[in-house]
């Protein structure tokens, strides 16, 4: 028997991507496509926070070209969150509100579409149809740039990155050749990743042969160490007279210690990293006295929409569009992933898999993908990396010269409960 | 009467950009459309060295196709150099082989593409014609992505920095605006500007209105004062719970010490920069204690020509053509200039200036360009600004997801001198 038209809740988690509203776009045209299965599409206000708030974005306001829109805007549009949902017994009162908001608005889909921690999140409330007895259908949709997430041949968000990191490893390479002879000698840039090197990685698509940028990258996975690093930068220089080196931000020494971590810490106890590319460079600077530049691209690779690989948001949307018609086929507590049929021409389908363990395993570089010296990758890694960069979209600029954007009215659903007190 | 068909030196010179080989590609093209008058263009290697060194690169080998593709190409496709000539008297051997070079390979044509530093050479050149006799008309075309050549309504390379700084900040404001609620508050983007504030000033374009990112944007041209500065962050993010902030890395104290300047100093001796933006970082972090990220963009926004400005592209291969035309006319000791004759719609065309005083001048933002309390742009700098940065000229890609550049053969002429000892 067909379930009555419900309503659902889309919610953006963790760290955003440049194509995170690409699934968001997937999600939202699919469901106005079986409205007479699903009422509304209400998105949270930052992630499961909006949940618990009962901040609910009505999209049903919004306007198909807005929607579609949303396929170009980077960061996340309703808002994410980097909020940890605890467990029902350490805070019961956090499920019964989820209930409540779910009932208040009569919500029969859950779709979060986050990384590692939010599939977490996305276990729990998947678990409360069983448990709690209230009928929600949670359904993950991945998205990291991390690319760390296992279980899908990749990740929605690490396509666009990849192509980032090619594409200014190869631009930059070009700056640094044509001025070597008078001006830098090693330049440094130091990408995302905090505990898997897929976007360092990524940097040797820039490649046309083995002599050009990046010569060397630096993996959280390979213990750093600083003898080597040195005699290869020498050596690299000597040969070419530059060296382009591609650093993880989580690239670790020998103990296990990051080269360069702060002192701060976010909500889930992450040390926020950024800041081995100047620690490098002054350590290149300090043992072979050759002019140095470094570049951190932080935020910058990450909202890079304008660098979106065509492949990648091809994903992103589609990721959306299957976890709808998933939870119409009555999926409850699985994540859709992407699988690969093939390398060259690439070709991929997605599916659903069950969250049991994603959530606590992150997805590394394999040993094969590493080159021996532990400096570069291997023609393993390059025939999975270089499909994901494949396409260019670039979006749409308006008549200013500026990338356009979605602009969302952001109305919000009246609110029926009271104020949520959070459990401290 | 005519002047028989001689022979022309281009040179590529100082910090390079992402259109600097639009400028030779408008060069080659324009003398190949003079055949009758222009014999063969060399392209030195590695700026006026490759000129003492004998290392001319012989385009005439390059295809058109290949000609057509440097416009699309970032860096400097013959090589650049920091080299700096020093005057006639202190290095007259400098000189006498300027000249063998020239008469070796009947050089008649000296266009040098650089910045104010270069300008100088250029001037130096100029004046062999008279001071030494050898007839050579050297002209200079303008290129710096710091946009602080006098003489000039704006500089060629300029306007895709200033495309991509823009278009950094509303893509990373997007990011952080999304996040803000559970992460990053406060957001630092470190963009090039040594002493002229024009890279960070054209960040302001992202905006749509004055509540957008950036909200903050540092000046070398204003004294930095930490009061000041950490009471606006505070005073934004308590508006708008996050706050963007771009900063020159030519930032100064009020005792006019750059904020974070490196010690190593370059062959010209400027101080390498780099670095403001984990400086402020680190201050805001102290002073405040928000979640704060930073982003040094350092070479990425310089060589980023797939953010180029189509306005920048084409004003980058007209002062090649013209500077052609220009020495074709007689002209010597002059740099091409665009002229601004609108600004809505915008336009513009080239004329040359004489060099006198064009090395020694730094063009500064004009005081009515920066806001009264020093951290923000006017209507007078946005409406010249505005126009630098209309246009998309994505380049081409190849079937890896790559932008495809100009690959030169390179070959150089045959060497007819003793080899070039340098005066040190």
């Amino acid at each position: 028997m067909q379930k009555l038209p419900v309503n659902a809740i889309y919610a953006q988690s963790g760290g955003v991507t440049s194509v995170i509203n690409a699934s968001a776009c997937g999600v939202i045209e699919t469901a106005r496509r079986y409205s007479d299965r699903i009422g509304t599409v209400y998105a949270a206000h930052n992630g499961i926070l909006g949940v618990l708030n009962e901040d609910l974005i009505d999209t049903q306001y919004e306007t198909e070209a807005t929607i579609s829109a949303l396929r170009q805007t980077p960061g996340g549009a309703f808002g994410s969150s980097r909020y940890v949902l605890h467990s029902q017994q350490h805070d019961p009162a956090a499920y019964t509100r989820l209930i409540d908001v779910f009932k208040a608005h009569n919500i029969g889909y859950f779709f979060y579409n986050g990384g590692n921690g939010s599939a977490d999140t996305c276990e729990k409330i998947a678990a409360i149809s069983h448990d709690m007895g209230y009928p929600i259908q949670a359904i993950h949709i991945p998205k990291t740039i991390d690319n760390d997430i296992i279980g899908t041949d990749c990740c929605p968000g690490f396509g666009s990155v990849a192509k980032y990191v090619a594409t200014a490893t190869r631009e930059t390479g070009h700056d640094i050749a044509s001025m070597a002879s008078s001006s830098t000698k090693v330049f440094i840039l130091e990408v995302m990743g905090r505990n898997a090197g897929w976007i360092a990685a990524a940097s040797a698509l820039a490649q046309q042969n083995q002599e050009q940028p990046p010569h060397i990258i630096l993996f959280p996975e390979v213990a750093f160490n600083l003898e080597k690093f040195i005699a290869s930068v020498n050596l690299v220089v000597a040969r070419h007279g530059f060296c382009c080196v591609v650093a993880s931000e989580g690239v670790c020494d020998e103990n296990g210690r990051f080269l360069s971590a702060s002192d701060s810490a976010d909500e889930a106890g992450d040390h926020q990293l950024g800041g081995v590319g100047p620690k490098l460079a002054k350590l290149v600077i300090a043992h072979t006295g050759l002019k140095t530049h470094y570049a951190v691209a932080d935020y910058l690779q990450r909202a890079a929409r304008h660098m979106a690989s065509a492949t990648d948001v091809a994903q992103a949307y589609q990721v959306g569009v299957h976890a709808v018609e998933a939870a119409l086929n009555g999926v409850n507590g699985a994540m859709v992933n992407i699988v690969r049929d093939s390398d060259e021409p690439y070709r991929w389908h997605c599916e659903t898999i069950g969250l049991e363990g994603i959530a606590t395993l992150e997805r590394k570089l394999p040993a094969n993908f590493i080159s021996e010296d532990g400096m570069h990758i291997t023609a393993e890694a390059r025939r999975y990396l270089q499909p994901l960069i494949i396409g260019e979209d670039f979006g749409v600029y308006d008549k200013r010269g500026l990338p356009a954007y979605a602009e969302l009215k952001g109305i919000m659903a009246n609110k029926k409960l009271p104020i949520w007190v959070a459990n401290k």
